[in-house]
């Protein structure tokens, strides 16, 4: 089969032709019908120090997709033959003291499929029968496509209370734009979303922000902190991962407030404790992941009731030779989720 | 000034003129612009056994009102004159066991406006200023009236999680549509409602229920259960208070699910403890008024957003000396919300 | 090997020479150092009318144990030859609504090993590799033989917040007695018990209660409501299936009181709703089986602290052989935990 | 009366005679018994930057203590003259967005007594009415003098899960000693506690502490992995403030821990937020002051059942016109509570 992969440690990749994988007596075997492009496969492709420390090529990479159960493990009974599948690609270890406590997204010895073991981009991906995650009727092939970061979303807009609540969206990625969409349907009060790019921002407005504006132009705590009475939100999303927005988004936030963190900064980031979360009785999740399966149920639940249009968040879609395109279109920046076909045709 | 008042232990109130009340310096006075009947209302009207035993007459009863603060006392700094209010009118007493953890609306010496001390069916009512509740800007009067039921609904629904829950909603009363609406505001998943009334049942599926089913009819649990894949109802919000339409709620609950408790048996019911709760790893939760003030933030929170549509509960708006009407109306069961008007004027 | 088995759909158990279970490659076989006896097992061996419903024999039954890994399958790496374990014997499917929502405790699917597979009164006993659970070192066989139903009395503390809490235990079975021990050693407030068997009564204050009595013998809800100064117990931990004990807990709670139900009524419960559960916005947690597998961290945790001294609850230590006086003692209604040894020597 | 006073925005303080306060109709004044002395009050006799930017001389400070009330202002109900008492003394404003939501600890208007208004470092202190906590029979009186930290150590301690949970306590002064024992008696597994002072580290022992490590001699954070085979702590409980220790003590900390943050910092910390929160999952929560009065619920609870033995925080007891040995004791930074008594003689 045909498989994108990272085949020495330096940027780049490369379309190969490599044996379909075997599957032991757990496993699942699933034909990829379209894969989506992370921010993390990026950083592989660019190869970033993450990557240097983290990945061992050879490796087919990615992690986001939808497909077809072609094969099952002797063991396997919980799926069948042709069921339209996605998967939670985080493979956990069963016995840890996380997994025992019933938290196996943030398991001791996690595994994760496109990262550690061969992954979805490529015409065959092996899973673990229990990751298999089966798409309900009605839910389009693209977004069963994005399901793993529309779950980041969705656990981190539900890792607290949201309906009746106001609530700052700092960043605006795809995985931002998602979250205020998953807010909104969920009830929230006021919603403001801050982010520099302006072809963000206003996505930001499409997918139900109530204000979104640019911390470049404005002083966006002003701003919030006006808008709120002075008493700042009740929840705050973190999903910029840029400090100094990890520190606005702090100052927005309300004496016992929430904030669910899910951006990642690259370097430590400097911390006012005292006022920032101590005095303030603040309550802060870190996010990781999703859910195994809870969000998965969260998600379908809310897409089978059709209320989240995720149609703005959409990019290019190319089959999987185009890689390069792919690449070079979200090194730019400005790209939305960009869905890769491994078949010589797509929608 | 006007107010009606129940003078007798008997069935049926009187237009009385009395004083004005007297106020003590932590209360308020308010001129009322609109009050709503209640259930409850209707009981001392019709002077139920209930009402018997609870009731001491002479008393201006009615509990759901809003208005405008007419006079301040001497130690009153949170509101001032010409404020638009409504009030809680559970007044709690401050220092027992609940009132200390911060359950203030299931104090031990809980004494209700309206029925314990003279409500709102009058020109003027007396309120201590801890349990005024200030109108936002942009919330219709007419909705400012009922904040009273509002918030048992919205107690009642975020008493537990919905994002993303399937719902039964047991009896469509006014307070059940209103369940309706809030559940749909806030993310719930496909929801169930039933109820015997065919007026009701038209209105539920005009507040957002998925399914409206009548028990008269259909088998509702078979519905719920062929609905869901044999699953159930992640949660059930009993607003019936009808022991047969409680047994069918829990029957439609899943296993592990919720069971939030509103409606009033008016007699003991007899349960399958093991079955409905004790194998099942039910979670039943007693709902009694509105938390204090929370569930007053969350309903304001919705309203401004707007994503609450009420006006389908509302029915007949009548002034107050026109009483005998709207009791009338309501005995026949098939009244939405009743609106009385101290003054001889109405919207 | 031996194994105690129900051969007939009548009352009594036979010992019988079977083949060594065989196993698949996710299984482990474990060669049982002691079992238990639980209530369930003199169900089945009186056969009652719900064993004649669920139970298909021939069965070798008994799911209390600790044991000795004998043999792996072949996909199993999470224990190895040799370990000392016991196991969770409630199997789930780990693929319905329950199972991915973390709540595999209440799968849809779960079949019970000693009731609906063969179980543990036998030489060997057969577990899926994901259900063991690996002994920590310094916890006794003895103790580590009653794990199951240690872990349904620590579910059933651990359901809702227990620490300063007031605690009436309703029912002083074993594990009601050790409901006791776990309540105390997490930091509740005043505990009250009840129970009519005198000998279990004595066993309940050498437990830690602080006041235990007998519902034959004092108006016992009265007695709780003085020594709280009229408010009720914080927290209802329901052990004895008994209708009327069910009502005088319910009547000892506090209003926003928390009840855990674990005890099992053979017939339905004739309930005031309003007074019990509405009025009183009380939570309810229906208890089933335990956390799998919080509640065995939980225990672990417990136990190796020392917190935990469980030796009251122990009564006859017999070998499998002596069946016969083993379910005669517990028949009697008095008995504590007897232990079965498969071997023909006990310690 | 005499008060213990600063004078001018500068080290020390002085004795003076002062009226005693007059009281509003809402509150009571209380004849103090014995007074605590907070590192707060050390700050503000000492005359650091925080001091110098929030205290407006002249005040009477001091916060912690216990009296008898001695006159009661004319709307009050819930006490009589003759209690004994201490008091919660932070004052809410009642009517901001988070006194509406049952969070009056954090207040938006917060006023403190003894920072903001006269505390009790005098013969008599004026305080509202809602904000006197009656002290229950049996709890003696230096006990009674500290209920304020002991306070803060209880809301750490049971801001989240701690029953069979394994937990860190990082700094050792008092009401880090104060939370070692009240996670103990909460039925907590293995509590481990760093502090650089052996005096302290050695009460830390007394206190009930399984493990007590100086930073300052073994690398702690390898230790605390060591004994817990990898794993890391369940609840990380950070008393210090110390910016390395905070680091220190979020190392030790699982994924998916819980860190409470009492201790202050007295400059901006520097975190890795990726490794420490986010990738962790942790969650994290700021602790301020005491739940009003959920806090003094739980203290009541765990002192009157005589679990928690503090006679080792203990150190000085002086009379008030001692005031300049009882500071100069306590800026040698090894000392326990100390006790200020009004009267000339003391127990």
């Amino acid at each position: 089969m045909k498989a994108l992969r990272k085949m020495q440690p330096a940027q780049g990749a490369q379309l190969e032709s490599v044996p379909i994988p075997e599957i032991g007596p757990n496993d699942v075997l699933v034909r990829v019908r379209a894969a989506s492009i992370c921010g993390t496969d990026l950083h592989i492709y660019s190869w970033d120090p993450w990557s240097a420390s983290r990945i061992k090529p050879p490796l087919t990479f990615g992690h986001e997709f939808c497909g077809t159960v072609e094969l099952l493990g002797s063991e396997v009974t919980s799926v069948k033959e042709g069921d339209f599948v996605s998967a939670e690609m985080h493979v956990n270890c069963g016995h840890c003291h996380q997994c025992r406590l019933g938290q196996p997204h943030i398991c001791q010895n996690l595994k994760i499929i496109g990262i550690d073991l061969d992954g979805c981009f490529a015409e065959f991906v092996k899973i673990p029968a229990s990751n298999i995650w089966k798409i309900q009727p009605g839910i389009p092939e693209h977004y069963a496509a994005i399901l793993d970061p529309l779950g980041n979303a969705v656990h981190t807009v539900l890792s607290g209370p949201i309906a009746a609540q106001t609530v700052a969206v700092i960043g605006c990625g795809p995985i931002g734009l998602m979250a205020i969409s998953v807010a909104k349907a969920c009830g929230c009060g006021t919603l403001f979303a801050t982010e520099v790019n302006p072809r963000r921002l206003a996505l930001a407005k499409q997918m139900g922000a109530d204000e979104a504006w640019s911390p470049a132009e404005v002083d966006v705590v002003k701003k919030v902190r006006e808008a709120t009475g002075g008493t700042g939100v009740d929840v705050l999303l973190e999903m910029s991962g840029n400090p100094k927005a990890i520190q606005q988004g702090f100052h927005m936030l309300r004496a016992g407030g929430r904030a669910s963190l899910l951006g990642i900064p690259s370097q430590p980031v400097t911390f006012d404790l005292v006022a920032d979360i101590i005095f303030k009785s603040a309550t802060v999740y870190g996010i990781y992941g999703r859910k195994m399966f809870e969000t998965w149920v969260q998600m379908t639940s809310l897409l089978k009731a059709g209320r989240l249009n995720l149609e703005p968040v959409f990019d290019l879609r190319l089959t999987l030779d185009h890689f390069g395109e792919a690449f070079a279109s979200l090194q730019t920046g400005h790209a939305g989720k960009v869905l890769l076909y491994p078949k010589n045709h797509r929608p």
